[in-house]
């Protein structure tokens, strides 16, 4: 499997194609909503490719369709392309089955980095967990050998099990970005900048490296330090001080 | 002000010691509670170092005296030691007043280093924020100069700030690993291991350096989508669902 079509220009296929070129795939063409966000992908990219905005005019040579866009988009995406019998078609979403696919392909299956992309930022696909997914052996063998050309570290997993990871990745990344937003406006309550904290970021990040998350708890939860959790709570109101009263209770309820 | 004291042997006074060895500061003995505890620091250390289990043989010929121990071990720790009138007695608590130590020196303050340590890992001074305070200007203004040679980023900060600097550290560290360790048990239940998350842990931590954490959100919460949020909330129960809810509402509540 080398010859790629890729459904969707967003920061997903953007972050994937280039990474696609890298490996040495053939991505015969971009299918884009519009003529912009062809070029703008191409932009984020930094090649040209061919592309079309019309599902008629989408190549049928290729072996793999990678769909990859909003996950409630992917089903419009997909309807009315063309994919040939002896071709997967996948999608890239953490959260959506992959029967959503059933209807449009004799193949389907699933190709889900787990990572989160931004525009203007590189990634290393290497270093990322790709969890796969196919309809049947066959195919489910082409697309693991596929995708271990991007990753050494491919895991076969079912929708359900994906969908565990991907609640798993809200935790470890929404959330915890959250908390860090927390610690920003608690921080400009004093005109100090989050910046001061990015060491103390860095770190608690670099500890889950080499230590399980759970062994590597420290602060006053877990000290079950009172007096300092009280002092906390008494500088906080709102949703940040029922965050920080659930957090504590977790961190000790862990503990027994 | 170079002739240094450090009370205390745990992560944060072996660390500090090491930096300030590192800086030039000439570390004149360490005040251990045992022989044994002495020992182990010097083994973090890396060097042997004058030590004293007695208060009544601590030497009063030094600038800076830091008591690095636990919160609520501060004042038995300098209690019964004679600090000079010349030098400066400081602690390094994020969240203990600075009044602590009024009855113990003439000139006291706080050197609080923003960062979590652990034993074995090192940890770069030059990166972190310190935070200082004294009682007078004089002594700030020397501590401010010590510190310096430490890290260029040093603010001088009351207790009350301080307080809220610390706070903005357990949301930012101790808060942050607790959803890591969540995020750890959901993949435990389709045996999948924390490690296939790092990836994408980085790079959260990656995006705030920058991105501000407010601008930086993303995932079903921030768009609403309201489908995923229910199937995931579905999968959960007791405090993690607790958890999923009340930081799914927060993050809501600031795009408003």
């Amino acid at each position: 499997m080398n010859k790629v079509v890729v459904i969707g220009t967003g920061k997903v296929a953007s972050h994937l194609t280039k990474a696609l070129l890298a490996m040495g795939a053939d991505v015969l063409q971009i299918v884009a909503r519009s003529q912009a966000s062809a070029q703008r992908m191409m932009a984020e990219v930094g090649t040209t490719l061919p592309y079309t905005t019309q599902k008629s005019a989408v190549v049928n040579h290729a072996d793999l369709y990678i769909c990859s866009v909003k996950d409630d988009a992917i089903a419009q995406a997909v309807d009315g392309i063309n994919i040939p019998g002896n071709a997967l078609l996948v999608h890239t979403s953490g959260s959506t089955d992959s029967q959503v696919l059933a209807l449009f392909a004799a193949n389907f299956g699933v190709l889900y980095p787990l990572q989160t992309f931004s525009y203007g930022k590189e990634v290393d696909f290497s270093k990322i967990a790709l969890y796969i997914e196919a309809n049947n052996t066959i195919f489910q063998n082409k697309l693991h050998l596929f995708a271990n050309r991007l990753s050494p570290n491919v895991k076969v997993v079912d929708s359900a099990m994906r969908a565990k990871v991907h609640l798993a990745a809200v935790f470890a990344c929404n959330f915890t970005n959250h908390l860090y937003a927390q610690a920003e406006k608690i921080l400009a309550q004093v005109n100090l900048p989050f910046t001061d904290l990015l060491s103390l970021v860095d770190e608690t990040t670099q500890k889950v490296h080499t230590l399980s998350p759970s062994q590597s708890q420290t602060g006053p939860a877990v000290r079950r330090d009172q007096p300092i959790i009280e002092k906390h709570l008494s500088q906080l109101d709102g949703k940040a001080k029922a965050i920080y009263q659930l957090l504590t209770e977790s961190i000790q309820d862990d503990q027994l």
